[in-house]
């Protein structure tokens, strides 16, 4: 990480101030700054010292960054990216912690300086608990974070943010961000829409019946409504696409359970459970689960 | 529990065999007899004494018992009562632990002579760890178990159960088996069904990139084939039925997100978001969540 003096983050959420704050405890030659919009995120950061330095204007707070990290909701990409153009040094890398890779790639080709290289980042964390208040220096710990480049995509800068998040505990993939949304589609925003379908079918008075099965399939749709739509609405092709696989293998159990065809039930529910046994042991192997 | 002398389960997988252990253990006075069809299973649970004793005839083994309690898969159920007919003593309660109960008292009714009475249970235990040597003593402590009556089932013999799942550590519902049904299909069948699908749905070496959404969302399709094939067929009208209203949400969404109407979307994550809170909410106050 030699020659990078400072990393600023916009957006002082849990991601946000977490990175800030790994950054002072596992960085501490690198000035980590934050910034956001709101005047009592900035005090709260202040007061529980996420950050080298919080800046009360985002344009101030990027000026001399080398790296800048964009963690704020999807939807305010674009605007920021306008906004600040003209504020990036020359040669910093941008990047952004957003769950879907494609449009920030198109917007950073659209408003973004010939001078400075966006680079896409998803590091695969969180907590139910969002918030400054939350910040911690492991949240990356053994986290995976894919970075997404294009064709186009400058390669120093793609190594320094694999460099960066490594540092940060995590482990990287790297790949395009057409294939990053194809796969996250299918296993982050699918499951959202499957689990908000499950709960959105059921009787509020039946469902108090509901055991540990319910409550685990069902636990991603408490996800906050305004991020996941932000998501699901800027991974909108591949998501649909999702759903009408899904549509496609319920109507077979559909089928299957109103012939009477058990043989036909049992085979799909054995090939969903060998599938989910292969899966659960590969990330046994790979030490992603106990 | 006084009059009781000895209750006898059909069937020693985990839940058969924790429920003699847990006779065993609280209500040391009752005889508790085990038959299992498998002699290997027998050898076995004779050597962890999970019953006070086990019988290699399965007509023996209920010979003398005033409460019989089947768990076996449902599949068998009908034949088993056919066989052992003459065999139980006047007066005997019967009932079973199958997850599914109007088919079971349309068997009973069909096959069970009059002066055998039928009531059905369905304690909601379990474990991913099945068979005999698995048996606990406290698998039903702070369960549900959910007792099914028809206008016709015999009220003594309803009550005997109730207090028998009690001392054995449940909190009991009675309900009619047809409610139970269309209340189970949609906490627990349906779930199972959209889990599947999620999972069939989905490519191998994409979901390699799963995190713990993915992984918690897909999870009961791990269970049993043959189990669930089972339980899929014997309610398949409310399984079925219950798979329109999730492919009508999962619609809903789709058309949303394909007309990029982001409200819409936002509205219903807001609505299945506040249906899980308040189920969640409930549970805690229930004290089923911590």
């Amino acid at each position: 990480m030699k020659n990078l003096q400072q990393i600023s983050v916009i957006g002082m959420g849990l991601l946000g101030a977490s990175v800030t704050l790994t950054i002072l405890r596992s960085m501490p030659s690198i000035k980590a700054v934050g910034y956001s919009h709101r005047e009592s995120t900035r005090r709260k950061a202040r007061q529980f010292g996420v950050a080298t330095e919080i800046i009360d204007d985002m344009a101030l707070s990027v000026a001399d960054a080398d790296i800048v990290i964009l963690a704020t909701p999807i939807s305010t990409f674009s605007a920021i990216f306008k906004e600040l153009a003209a504020s990036f040094k020359q040669g910093c890398i941008v990047t952004d912690v957003g769950s879907t890779k494609t449009l920030p790639h198109q917007w950073a080709a659209k408003y973004l300086p010939k001078n400075v290289h966006y680079v896409g980042s998803h590091p695969i964390a969180g907590s139910e608990k969002n918030g400054v208040e939350y910040a911690r220096d492991d949240l990356f710990f053994g986290a995976k974070c894919i970075v997404t480049k294009k064709a186009n995509t400058d390669p120093e800068s793609i190594a320094v943010l694999q460099n960066f998040w490594s540092t940060l505990g995590c482990s990287i993939s790297v790949m395009s961000p057409a294939k990053h949304d194809r796969i996250f589609g299918q296993v982050s925003h699918l499951p959202h829409v499957t689990a908000t379908a499950l709960v959105n079918a059921s009787d509020p008075e039946q469902i108090k019946f509901a055991g540990k099965g319910f409550v685990d399939t069902s636990r991603v749709a408490s996800g906050p409504a305004n991020v996941w739509s932000d998501i699901l609405m800027a991974n909108a092709a591949n998501t649909s696409k999702g759903i009408d696989r899904v549509i496609k293998e319920l109507q077979k159990l559909q089928k299957a359970i109103n012939s009477g065809n058990q043989k036909q039930i049992g085979k799909l529910l054995e090939q969903a459970r060998t599938k989910r046994e292969d899966l659960i042991n590969y990330k046994i192997k790979q030490k992603e689960l106990m």
